[in-house]
């Protein structure tokens, strides 16, 4: 498996290093702690009054730090389960993620406003870079085992930089909400992941056909990522929303909408799937949809019952994607979408984005009381009407999709140059080409030594 | 591994979206945010003088994520142990645990008290939905490998119905202090589960004997389950004690006992398992039973010295009941307990109801100060003498047996109707017969290839 | 794999049950609740004016649990890179955890202070006690796979007790910061072990080599491991510095390295491994020393740029020393360190105790304002000029390496006395020895009903 188009002695280095170095320069540049990381502008908040504890780190570094478990262990174990594919899901995942946070501190610094040409770096922004992080693995999804560690770095350079754009527009042009990221992060990340894999379409991927599937092993491995982005998920869609109510009924809203969608889950794929058996694929990712379907919504005043139902709708889509959809998308329109993140991330973003456009025209005083200038400040501040801001979220979504589809081509196209050292059709899904494999357990001592007739002659003897 | 019997193509859809829809309508129709998170009655609160900082999220939600993760990882993986039955485990602890989060918040809402014919909920609902999951994933415990998806949800209605019942007469009725469930959780789900076991004894169960036992890396897998309940017990038990001393004393008397319970186990597990060795199944369950038998004293003032002895003997008795005990029952009682709950739940849990009623009726104002009414109420508001909290205890424990023993029994007979696709004797402890399986790991390539002396030949040449 | 030599029944039970006898008996004599433990103290702090909030358990349980992962979770599971040694990693990192935790906290609380004659316990207390179980399991590391548990526990006992002594002498005599143990833990942890390794010298460990690697999936759970202490890092340097600015700029700083870090390893690693392939044992370790580095100067205003420096020299660093300075410490230093300590923990310890060193010389009041009390209170308070600080730093690692080696050198000598079950040459790095093996995943039906000719034959036909 040793081949010099995909020896990375050379391209692998110099990407990181490059990179690495571009963004220390830039961050000694421009980049300052805030106001509650520097030891002399807090203590000048304290001198004023604050306590300690407004510090924002105890408001958000515990979801903070299960966010980071969703990027890290969440995004990267879901991967592995692949068969031999495991190095790479999980290791391409930490290096991709721990670049994309600083690249995204950077860009999103960029764009969501300088304080005296210096960005300003905390909690929030830790957060926000990881947010950019999900959406760029999430479009990993759709290319695992078809793609270089260089390629996959090429691509969070440009996919991070149009996140934050988009995210600019979503956000603060276009005044829409969307704490969880149904839009910015989810829609994003898929459509632009899938028209990436679109333009990398690989007319010869059968030849690789057996390593596309998973062992036994490799779908436990797998559960421990479905597990923990399913526990997390709450943290998730609240971890930017604001203080009280808010990252209360925004976390308690998404458990719930995740637990329905469990139940839609089991009971589909026992539907769909061969035999009246479960299918790890779908329990792997179907049950995760009603996350990412309440991470518009999620903050506001949607009710548990209303999340429940997002949450049914979802998974059923989502079983129902992979088993009908998912096919056509290959077959006919040439996505090879290796997890299925259409499903995923997709249509339930899609799906998100909907409610939670319905559920802001539908928001009024009487429900959300003084809470309207957290959920809706400008419906609080009566600058627009709860219909029109429904209107806002509608744009946004098509906004998301503009921006993701146009840069997964162009960024497909960029990714299609033949210097990153992607795989040839015939190795892909397959740790040994760019990983060096230790040998197989047992596999010298055991094994070999009664495969040959002799030996198994003795043996048997 | 086909088999009509066993097909869940209808019954599982049926079972999984018949429940979600009544569940729904439920909370539809009875579910409310409570004060804190619901946007308009929060920000009345703040307009009161409230701060964010006051809402109970910040107080519960991390250890409330540390209890999701003990009862989707922890209980999920401790039970992967077994060879080919890891999808199961994970995936059917998953699957009823969504389940039974959401029909414990309707349950413990009706007997806890409705708020003008609502159910309120917030952050300690969802702690206290799955404090009640985590019992009926003990009694999953106790028949895992002999049942099927749909016995488990309709043992989930039942057995959730009935500890909510349990846990109003324990706590609101009788008046006793149980936070980390002792009682309530452990030896409820442990006998609850130890009686369908009983009631579904298969005689002819050793047909499947060669699968109900462990491979190297399934014992790995079920590590991770085993460490994430140890790490997460303080979190546990302490989740909903009140604020302040309570939360912290509870988490650190846990964490005592537990350590000590560990150096017990591995102590005696070298002295009873085989050429004295250590035995996974006393390290992956023993080195627990510390967490339990603080369950109920642990937010007493029990100090570190009482935790530490309480934890060594819980740790000494869950490895000798695994030795000497769990035979005994299997043979003489025909319970066929698989992951042994009896061991790490039933003793260690009446071992800590007994350490809570003795612990109780040991209080004294000298110690508690005015923190006696947080922990003891009734003493502290001169309604009962501490000596008369201990019997509370006691009667509380003998309740609980009672209502786990026979609701267990009914449980186990309403699951023996042969209409829920039960594998049979010959194929217990086995994925296959409810999950397509995806192949073995380089089995139709390498293996299979050199399984034939010709091949072998060639290979050999 | 039976040998009366290294039969456990009695050794580790006597050990095990001794250790804890003494713990439980200095507990109940000298440890106390502390004053935000205890329900009398702090129920009078409360009439005081406390809040609920105010007790320390809100502050820093969420980084308690986090460094609780790392420890039982990131440490264990990191050290089942072995092919056959994944139960002894785990559980003896299990069992030396839960006992060095429990010794810790009495000897930190000897050397720190009494109160009253006796010594307060509460969540600072039990953060420490995990850093200083920390130092233990990286010398852990350097021995791994060729000791026995009973080993293990001795070499526990005097490494914690010597922590403690020059973690007294680092903090409090010389007056240095370290809060997240560039030195205490992370040197002293590394050279201590790098040392009883060089007295445990195996000149026949070759006898054991092929045991001595990793196999695929093995290395998959100890990515597990990695990526636990990866993403936990920032709390572990956080747990204990000041509140506020602080936790938080810590937090931050570590992250930031540690991103940085990533990117050199990966990077390095395809520059120096075989064929431009990436090694997964520098992913494994190299990626977490960005964390170690910034141990020390984490909590001082050494801003993300200069942590992404700190931590890019880290990875470059450590992969280098794992491929260059590893195979010459093995040959001509007759230290052979299993699991590479000394590139993970060792270099990039005393990188960091520079790094703080330097970084407190150049500490001014300009940059920390009245936060320098809490960074540097003795420079605030004009004690010291931040130049002598610096010096005090510097003085602090010496003395740090001093203990270790010295400290490493008998301890090495009191283990290689005969008497504690150490595995033969032999069988190093194999759980067998220690553990109740399962029988191979399908080995016994599968694969060996195949493996005879006549019966490959009729499979064949």
């Amino acid at each position: 498996m040793t081949n010099s188009a995909t020896n990375l002695r050379l391209k692998l280095p110099i990407a990181c290093i490059i990179l690495e170095v571009i963004i220390i320069i830039l961050f000694g540049t421009l980049v300052q702690y805030d106001d509650e990381t520097d030891a002399k502008l807090w203590h000048k908040e304290i001198a004023n009054g604050s306590s300690n504890y407004d510090n924002d780190f105890y408001y958000r570094y515990p979801s903070f730090q299960d966010v980071h478990v969703m990027i890290f262990i969440g995004f990267g174990f879901l991967m592995t389960f692949l068969q031999r594919y495991g190095f790479s899901s999980v290791g391409f995942n930490f290096l991709i993620a721990a670049f994309a946070l600083q690249w995204a501190t950077l860009m999103q610094g960029f764009v969501h406003g300088m304080h005296g040409g210096k960005i300003h770096v905390g909690i929030e922004s830790m957060i926000n870079a990881d947010f950019c992080t999900g959406s760029v693995l999430i479009s990993f999804g759709a290319v695992l085992g078809k793609t270089s560690p260089v390629q996959l770095l090429v691509m969070s350079v440009i996919e991070v930089t149009l996140f934050a754009v988009n995210e600019f527009i979503v956000l603060s042009v276009l005044g829409a909400k969307d704490a969880g990221g149904s839009m910015t992060i989810h829609t994003f990340g898929a459509y632009f992941g899938l028209m990436v894999a679109r333009v990398l379409y690989r007319p010869n991927l059968d030849k690789s056909k057996h390593k596309n599937c998973s062992v036994y092993h490799s779908d436990l491995f797998a559960m421990i990522g479905t597990i923990y982005l399913w526990m997390f998920w709450p943290s998730f869609n609240s971890a930017v929303t604001a203080h009280g109510d808010d990252q209360h009924r925004t976390a308690m809203n998404t458990y719930y909408s995740l637990a329905a969608c469990t139940l839609a889950t089991y009971g589909l794929s026992a539907v769909v799937a061969h035999d009246g058996k479960l299918d790890m694929v779908h329990i792997q990712n179907a049950a995760l949809a009603g996350g990412v379907a309440v991470g518009t919504a999620g903050e506001m005043m949607l009710t548990p019952f209303g999340s429940m139902i997002v949450g049914f709708l979802a998974g059923t889509i989502s079983v129902l994607g992979f088993k009908f959809l998912s096919p056509i998308l290959e077959q006919k329109l040439k996505i090879q979408d290796t997890c299925g993140v259409h499903n995923l991330h997709g249509m339930p973003g899609v799906l998100g984005a909907i409610v939670g456009a319905v559920t802001a025209a539908l928001a009024t005083k009487d429900v959300y009381g003084d809470g309207m200038a957290d959920v809706f400040p400008d419906i609080h501040s009566g600058d627009v009407e709860a219909s029109f801001q429904g209107v806002r979220q509608a744009i946004s979504l098509a906004v998301t999709l503009g921006i993701a589809l146009l840069g997964g081509l162009i960024t497909g196209f960029i990714l299609k140059l033949p210097i990153y050292g992607a795989p040839p059709d015939t190795i892909c899904f397959e740790d040994g080409i760019y990983w060096e494999l230790p040998g197989e357990e047992g596999s010298q001592e055991e094994l070999t030594t009664v495969r040959t007739p002799d030996e198994a002659e003795k043996l048997n003897a």
